[in-house]
């Protein structure tokens, strides 16, 4: 298999924890149901690949998230025994008795830098969302689960449009605040470019957040992901968000899609000389596979390049036509 | 039209030339013939959208390229008078004196890093392929041209690996001593990454030569171009190539395909603030007609973003059926 040049380069982390979303952020807006045993296969598999953290479930209201109304039987059937980390987004405190009920030991709460997603995202405003927040974080710490504190929109907003820094950092110090061990910084629309990535970590360190607490979660909306990961790098965060196969929907999606692909992120990673963990090989041949039961190609680059057409763009016949539907 | 979030960074550069190059490397592989009055139509949009140099044509052997055969053609269609570069690819004394004969006077020779890429494109061997460019430069310099020399495979080479970094600064050192005043340095396989990129120029400039001579030519095909640009800015590099739409083939021909689409570098660069006096929305309505001629999408994700599914998934009516084949 083709490999990166590889060339490391003084100053940025020696290794990095890749958060993986596909099961969950990618997932979760396919039309058509996937069956529990797909997801579990896939987590299995991408644990299997080397990824020590994966987005497993959310445990939100069932009729908002289709996709995601089998998060107790997704988590049921991961061997939690082994030594990686599932985290679950948990909105709310009926949501974090689900998740504890299975087992879970690591929660995501989801806020929002702007009004205006908090209030379309989450039907309250930034100040409702984080009293709902503050006793989920209490109880989830209290009971010995880390919690990771998503603030989206940190780039851009499809109504309020570039989003100040400083409301970035407002947000993102509350979320601290209630007791979240870990920072989240989405640029769920894909806006951002690496000047304002630094700008933004800087602030926050500024603030006094640990960049060591801060972690990126990046779409490639408008081709910007791995450039904006590097800038972050280049700042110190070692925590990067991303999706296997680029699942995520499609990029016309503007709010909700296009997450950075694994691959392609792995690709770079490895070629820096920065450890991540991950077998490459196994990842793209996860991929593939996933892709064959959802019946369409990726939009990675790597995994295009590696895999191949043949192996993307044919549907597994062994695969459940219920998924195989687009 | 949405835009890039802004934040500019210090020790960038402030201005940057982007080196287009779609009407010749991006079109270049297209199976049905085009138009010639199609490509004259492409570059003269591209023109009017803010892009000063231009690659239009190449006065290679028809019969190896046979969508450059108009090479003629293309460049007696154009405004040469306008404030602006189209260069040719040139790569002998016979292809020369075609290009001035129509009134050329930017021109670029291509070598490669790698005697096997050398042997393949061009037949020869490094040291043949350079005493054939020799006197083509040296003609080309004393009636005043300016002479472009690319070096292929710089990261990597199918056949051969990663490429030396000592292979690739040797090559670069004889092709400026020749006369070039301009390199071109070409990741033509795409598997460079960041680290790569910023040892390969600062080689380069260890050994002599100006970094503003420099300019890189990265493909998309594991998704790193961006990342490596980002990399070569911050090295002092201030001239980057791309292509319009990321025209350029398919992601599958991996020696050939996956051109950094011009859209996707003009998002990252405003969000710099680095000027390139392109208009996006301009080059957007230019990339969307082109991609209409062609009958097929684009690849670039900011394209895509702005311009909708609905304008690149359908082929133009008035389209010329003979290019709308894919």
């Amino acid at each position: 298999m083709r490999m990166p040049s590889c060339a490391p380069v003084a100053g940025l982390p020696e290794r990095v924890t890749i958060y993986e979303v596909g099961p969950r952020d990618g997932l979760q807006n396919e039309k058509g149901v996937i069956p529990t045993h797909i997801k579990v296969e896939f987590i299995e598999r991408l644990g299997a690949a080397g990824l020590q953290t994966i987005e497993a479930a959310g445990f939100v209201h069932p009729g908002r998230v289709p996709q995601l109304a089998d998060a107790e039987s997704v988590i049921e059937g991961l061997n939690l025994d082994a030594d990686r980390h599932y985290p679950v987004l948990v909105p709310t405190l009926s949501g974090l008795d689900r998740a504890f009920s299975c087992g879970v030991r690591d929660i995501a709460v989801f806020g929002s830098a702007t009004e205006t997603f908090s209030q379309r995202n989450l039907g309250r405003s930034i100040d409702e969302s984080l009293a709902m927040f503050a006793p989920v974080v209490k109880q989830a710490r209290e009971a010995g689960a880390r919690v990771r504190g998503y603030v989206s929109m940190c780039c851009g907003d499809p109504w309020e449009g570039t989003t100040p820094i400083a409301k970035v950092v407002d947000v993102a110090t509350r979320m601290m605040d209630l007791g979240c061990d870990q920072l989240a910084l989405g640029d769920t629309i894909g806006v951002g470019t690496p000047g304002h990535i630094k700008a933004l970590i800087e602030a926050l360190a500024g603030a006094g957040i640990d960049v060591g607490s801060i972690g990126v979660h990046f779409h490639d909306t408008y081709g910007q992901a791995l450039a904006n990961v590097l800038a972050a790098l280049q700042s110190g965060v070692a925590t990067i968000d991303s999706s296997a196969g680029g699942l995520g929907g499609c990029p016309f999606a503007e709010s909700s899609a296009g997450n950075l692909a694994t691959e392609d992120l792995v690709w770079m990673l490895e070629g820096l000389g920065i450890e991540t963990g991950v077998n490459l090989e196994k990842l793209v041949s996860t991929s593939v596979w996933m892709a064959r039961q959802l019946g369409r190609t990726s939009v990675s680059r790597t995994l295009q390049a590696l895999a191949g057409p043949e192996a993307l763009y044919h549907a597994d016949p062994d695969a459940d036509p219920a998924t195989a539907q687009r």
